[in-house]
C-alpha cells in the first residue's frame, strides 16, 4: 500500500512492487470517503468511473510506470474542464458539461494520470480563503477551525490529506500559493503563458495561470513540465524562453516598513527562520523595497483589473445575480462603473511598476516572500470576508501581473500547530531554475509532507534541464569548484552530471595558461582510460556568449563520450599541445590537480 | 553646396569638402523660407538660434564628420519635445514649454544633429492625412491639391522638399508610413519599445512609436539606431532582441478579397510592379490572408483602443473642448462611453488575432503591403474626413498593435504623377534585418528621392549588424555561395565582410568530408599568405545553435586576423590534419576549390 502522503516516487515504487492502478483507485476512493471534510470535492469521479479509468490505463499501457504519470491520481479544481464531469466554478447555476478536457488535463491524462474528481474553490476563483463557495468551506488539514486558503481550496486539501498525488489549481492573485502554505504542501505557479489556459473558466484572463499542488517541489515541477507548451488555442499562451538562476542565488527579502505580518509574530518568526535557512544554503540575502510590487498588486482588486472578472461572467451575471456568492458578486459588480480609460491607465501604471522594479531584478536572482503573512479562522473570515482575505494576498497579488514565476514551499510550523511557508519568485520563465533552491529550502525545513509532519522531505531532485538548452562537456577550469566554473553558473547553467570521454582522448596540461587549463585531444585509435568530464546545460544565447568568450588555443567542437554519444565540448588547437605535458593517466583534470597538490 | 535632396552621405561629402555647419544652417533657412507651403512648420527654429546651434557644434566637435550626425539638419514632429521650442501637438491651447528634449531628440543632438524646427501634424497625432491642424494642411510635394499624408505631415514634407536630411515622426496607426509614401521618401517605423517615448505627447500610449523619415533606407536606419535603447523613463520601453531575416526572404503579399485599392487602379498596378521587383530581387512571393490583420487593425479606431487617446488628453478636453479640431474631438470623445470590460475584451481580441496570424509568420519572413491603397485631394478629405482617412490606414493600423517592425519604401510613380509605396513588415525587432531588402527595393524602383524624381537611389548600404550579435570567421563550406552557407543565412546571419587571417595559419583540405571542408590550423611563427575568411554576424542564440551543430573534427575557437584582432572562428582538431593535403598556398578555400575546377 502507498504511504499516507502520495508522492510520485512512492507510487512508482508501489507499482513496481505489484500495486495495480485498480487497487490504487480503490485506495483513493477509500481515502476520499474517509476524509472528514465534506467540502473538498464538488464532484468526485464516481467510483466505477475511476476504476474504469484505471483499467483503461492498464489496457493502454500494461507495463507499470511505462508512462510519465502512469497511474498517478490527481484532482482538478472545478474551474478547469475535465470530462465527463461538469464544470461549475463553484456556482451551481453556471455549471456546464465540457466537450473536452482542458489542454492541461488532456496532457496529464495522456501521460497516464487518473482524474479522481473536481475540487471546491472560491467561486469564480475570486478569493484566497476557501469560504466563498456554496459547496462549503474546506478546512485547513491541521485545524478545522481554520480556512484552507483559496481559491484552490479543495485541490490543496486533497493533496495535503493524501487523497491524490497532485492536483491542479489556478492562480490569479495567489490562489495556487496561499492554500499550499496553509496545508504544508508545494504550490508551483508557472510563468503566465507557459501552461495553456484552454479549457479554463477565466478569472482575469490576461493573467490567470493553471498551477500544481504536490507534496514536493520535484513532483510539482515534473507535473508542470508535462503540462506546459505553446498553444494556439490560448491567446495568452507564450513560447517559453527558459532562463537560469545561479545555484547560490541572491535572494531579495522584505525590509523596513514593508515587513508586514498583521501582528502574527509566529509567521514573522518563521519567515526569519526561512531567511536563515536560505543563508545556510549559500544564498546571499538582499533586503529590497517591496513598495512598487505592492503598488502593482493593488491594481488587481483596487484597480481596473477587476473588470476582467466582470468580462468573464457579464452575461451570466445579468441573468443570475442571485446565484452568486454575495462577496464574490460585490467584488465583480464593483467593476461595472470602470471605464476603458481607467483600464488603460491601469495598464500604464502596471508597466511603470514593472520598470520601477527592474533595478531589484538587477540586484537579486529571486525574491523570497511570506506566502501569506498570516491566516484566519473560518469564523473570522466570515466576519470580515474582504479585509481578512486581502491580508492573505499581501505578497502574492503582484506576481502574475508582472509576468513572474513562483514556487510556494513549506516553511515549518509554529507553536499554534499551523504551518508557514515562503514563496520564491523569479523572472519570467525561471520556472525550472527556481526548483533546485525551492527543493533545498523544503528539505532544509524538514517540515513533513502535507498533513504528515513526520514524513521525510526528499532531498532536492536532479536539476531540471529546460527544453532547448544546449549541453556542453567541460574538462578543466570550468569543472565544479574550479576557477572558471562561475562562467557556467552565473548565467544559470545546470550541472547535468558527470561523464567520461570515449577511450580515444589524451589530456595535456597546457603551458602558461592562467588559470591553469588542460587541452583535450582526440586521438582516434588510442585506448586510454577516458577523460572525466562534466556535462553542463546552458540556454542557447548564454552558450553562444560562452563560446564567443573562450580564448585561444581552446574552442568548442564535438567530444565523443564513453556511451557513444557526441556532445559539444572543449577541444584544443593542435599547436598548443606540442611539448605540453601529457596527463592522460590521471583520468581527468581534477585528479591531476589533486595529485599536484 | 549640398544637393537638392539632403542625404547623410552627400552632406558628409560636402562637409569634407569645406562646407561649414553655419553655411549649411543658412542654406536650410533659405530652403525653409523658399518652400511655398506655409503649413510645414509649426515652429521653425529661429534663424539665429539655428546658426548658434551650428556654431556650438563646431565648438564642441571641430573636426568635420567627427560625430555620427555631425551637422545633419533634422526636423521634429511637434508632439515630441525639443527645447527651447514649445510642444503644441497641433493644438495651440495645449502648448507647453518642455524642460528637456525628448530622449530620442537628446540622443540625436548628442550625435551632432541640428534641430531645424517643429513640424505640423494631425492634431494629437489623430489622423493619417495631414488636414486636421489649425496650422494648415501641408501638401503633397508633387501636387498641392493632394494631402501630404499624416499625422506626421510636416516632417515628411520637410524631408521630401530637401529642407532637412531627416525628420522625426510618430506612428500609432500609420503616421510614420503613409506620409512617406505620399512624398516619395522612406519611413522607418521601429518595433514598439525599441525607441524611448520619453518626451512624447501620447496618442495611444501602449503602441506609439517615434519614427524616422529620410530620403533613403540607409539614412533612416542609421538615425534609428542612434535613437534606440532601453529607457527606464518609458514604461513601454523594451530591451531589444534583434532577429534576423534571410537575404532571399519569403514575402507575404495581399491575395483575393483582401486586395483592396478602393478603385485606385494606378496604385494597384504599382503594387503589382513592386511584387515583380521583389521577385526579381530573389524573394519568394507568398500570398496570405490579410483578414486577421485587418480584424486587429479595426480595434484601433472601432474598438476600445481609442480610449487611450482620451486617456492622454482627458483633463485638457474637459476644459478646452472648443480648442480641438472637430474631427479629432469627435474621435476622442467617442471613447467616453467605453467600459473597462470593453477595453479588456479588446485586448483579448488582439491577443487572439496575434495567435491567429502565427501560421503566417511561420510561412513568411516579412509582409509587403501597399503603404496606402490610395490617396486623396485635400478637398475630398475635408468632405469626408473620417471615410477617406480610414482608407489610408487599411494596411497600416495593425502593425503597432501586433508589435511589429516596418519600413515604408517608395514604389514608383503612376500616370497621375503621384507616388506609390510599399511597406515591408517584419516580426518584432527585425528593424535592422528588414533594411537590406527594403533598400534593395528602393534602389530597384529607381524612383528618385523625395521631390527629386531624377535623383539616383543609392545601392543598398552595408548590412547593419544589430548590437549584441556575435561575429564569426568562416573559412570553408560556410562561405557565401558554398553548400553550408544557408546555415548562416537561414537564421538571418549578416555578412559583415571579407578578411584575412594573420600569417601564422595553414589551411588543409580534409579527407573524406561531405561536403568538402577545409581545416584551418594556427601555426605560430609561420609566415604564410594569410587565409581568406568571411565574417558573419549571428544573434547569440543562433550562434549557440550553430556551434552546437558543428560536427567533428571542426569547432569554434579564436582566429587571429591580419589586423591583429581575434574573432570566434573555425578551427580543426589536430588529428584530422595528419596526412591532409596542405593548401595554404591557395590563400583560401574558394581559390582552392576554383583551381580544382
Amino acid at each position: 500500500m502507498p504511504p499516507e502522503i502520495l508522492t510520485l516516487d512512492s507510487l512508482r515504487a508501489a507499482y513496481a512492487g505489484g500495486l495495480t492502478p485498480r487497487a490504487l483507485a480503490e485506495e483513493v476512493i477509500r481515502r476520499r470517503e474517509a476524509w472528514p471534510d465534506p467540502a473538498v470535492f464538488i464532484a468526485p469521479t464516481p467510483a466505477e468511473a475511476l476504476i474504469a479509468e484505471a483499467e483503461a490505463l492498464v489496457a493502454r499501457a500494461p507495463e507499470p510506470n511505462s508512462l510519465p504519470l502512469w497511474g498517478m491520481p490527481f484532482a482538478v479544481k472545478d474551474n478547469i474542464d475535465a470530462t465527463p464531469l461538469p464544470t461549475t466554478a463553484a456556482c451551481p447555476a453556471f455549471a456546464y458539461l465540457p466537450e473536452a478536457d482542458a489542454a492541461a488535463v488532456a496532457k496529464l491524462r495522456a501521460a497516464g494520470a487518473l482524474m479522481i474528481g473536481k475540487t471546491n474553490l472560491d467561486q469564480f476563483a475570486t478569493g484566497l480563503n476557501g469560504t466563498r463557495s456554496p459547496y462549503g468551506a474546506p478546512r485547513c488539514v491541521f485545524d478545522a477551525d481554520y480556512v484552507s486558503g483559496g481559491s484552490s481550496s479543495g485541490s490543496a486539501v486533497a493533496v495535503a490529506a493524501g487523497i491524490c498525488a497532485f492536483a491542479l489549481g489556478t492562480d490569479t492573485a495567489g490562489s495556487g500559493r496561499v492554500p499550499a502554505m496553509f496545508n504544508n504542501i508545494v504550490g508551483v505557479k508557472p510563468t503566465p503563458g507557459l501552461v495553456s489556459n484552454a479549457g479554463l473558466v477565466p478569472a482575469c484572463r490576461s493573467i490567470d495561470v493553471i498551477t500544481v499542488f504536490a507534496p514536493t517541489v520535484g513532483d510539482a515541477v515534473e507535473v508542470r513540465r508535462l503540462m506546459e507548451g505553446y498553444d494556439l488555442a490560448d491567446p495568452f499562451s507564450r513560447p517559453a524562453r527558459p532562463a537560469g538562476i545561479p545555484p547560490a542565488p541572491r535572494i531579495g527579502v522584505l525590509a523596513g516598513a514593508e515587513r508586514e505580518f498583521f501582528g502574527d509574530a509566529e509567521k514573522e518568526a518563521l519567515y526569519d527562520a526561512a531567511i536563515a535557512r536560505a543563508e545556510a544554503l549559500g544564498a546571499t540575502i538582499v533586503p529590497f523595497d517591496y513598495a512598487p510590487f505592492r503598488a502593482a498588486a493593488a491594481l488587481l482588486y483596487d484597480g481596473p483589473f477587476v473588470a476582467e472578472r466582470l468580462a468573464a461572467v457579464e452575461d451570466f451575471l445579468a441573468t443570475n445575480a442571485a446565484d452568486f456568492d454575495p462577496t464574490v458578486r460585490a467584488i465583480i459588480e464593483g467593476a461595472r462603473d470602470r471605464t476603458a480609460v481607467e483600464a488603460f491607465r491601469g495598464r500604464y501604471a502596471l508597466e511603470s511598476y514593472i520598470q520601477a522594479v527592474q533595478p531589484v531584478w538587477d540586484a537579486v536572482d529571486m525574491l523570497m516572500l511570506p506566502t501569506s503573512p498570516t491566516t484566519a479562522t473560518v469564523a473570522a473570515m466570515l466576519a470580515d470576508p474582504v479585509g481578512e482575505n486581502s491580508k492573505f494576498g499581501r505578497y502574492t497579488n503582484f506576481a502574475n501581473l508582472m509576468g513572474l514565476a513562483a514556487i510556494a514551499v513549506p516553511g515549518g510550523f509554529g507553536p499554534s500547530g499551523l504551518p508557514a511557508g515562503v514563496t520564491l519568485v523569479g523572472p519570467a520563465f525561471t520556472d525550472d531554475a527556481l526548483a533546485p533552491f525551492a527543493a533545498a529550502m523544503h528539505h532544509a525545513a524538514a517540515s513533513g509532507l502535507g498533513r504528515d509532519r513526520a514524513a521525510p522531505v526528499p532531498p532536492p531532485p536532479a536539476p531540471f534541464v529546460p527544453g532547448g538548452w544546449i549541453t556542453l562537456a567541460v574538462v578543466g577550469a570550468h569543472l565544479s569548484g574550479m576557477p572558471l566554473n562561475t562562467e557556467l553558473t552565473a548565467p544559470g547553467g545546470v550541472l547535468v552530471g558527470a561523464a567520461t570521454t570515449a577511450p580515444g582522448y589524451r589530456l595535456y596540461a597546457l603551458a602558461g595558461t592562467v588559470p591553469p587549463k588542460p587541452g583535450l585531444a582526440h586521438a582516434p585509435g588510442f585506448e586510454g582510460p577516458g577523460i572525466a568530464v562534466e556535462l553542463w546545460a546552458l540556454p542557447p544565447a548564454a552558450f553562444g556568449a560562452f563560446v564567443a568568450a573562450i580564448p585561444a588555443p581552446l574552442g568548442i567542437g564535438k567530444v565523443l563520450l564513453a556511451d557513444g554519444s557526441a556532445v559539444p565540448g572543449f577541444l584544443c588547437e593542435g599547436h598548443a599541445l606540442d611539448g605540453a605535458e601529457e596527463i592522460t593517466g590521471f583520468g581527468g583534470w581534477r585528479a591531476y590537480r589533486a595529485a599536484r597538490g
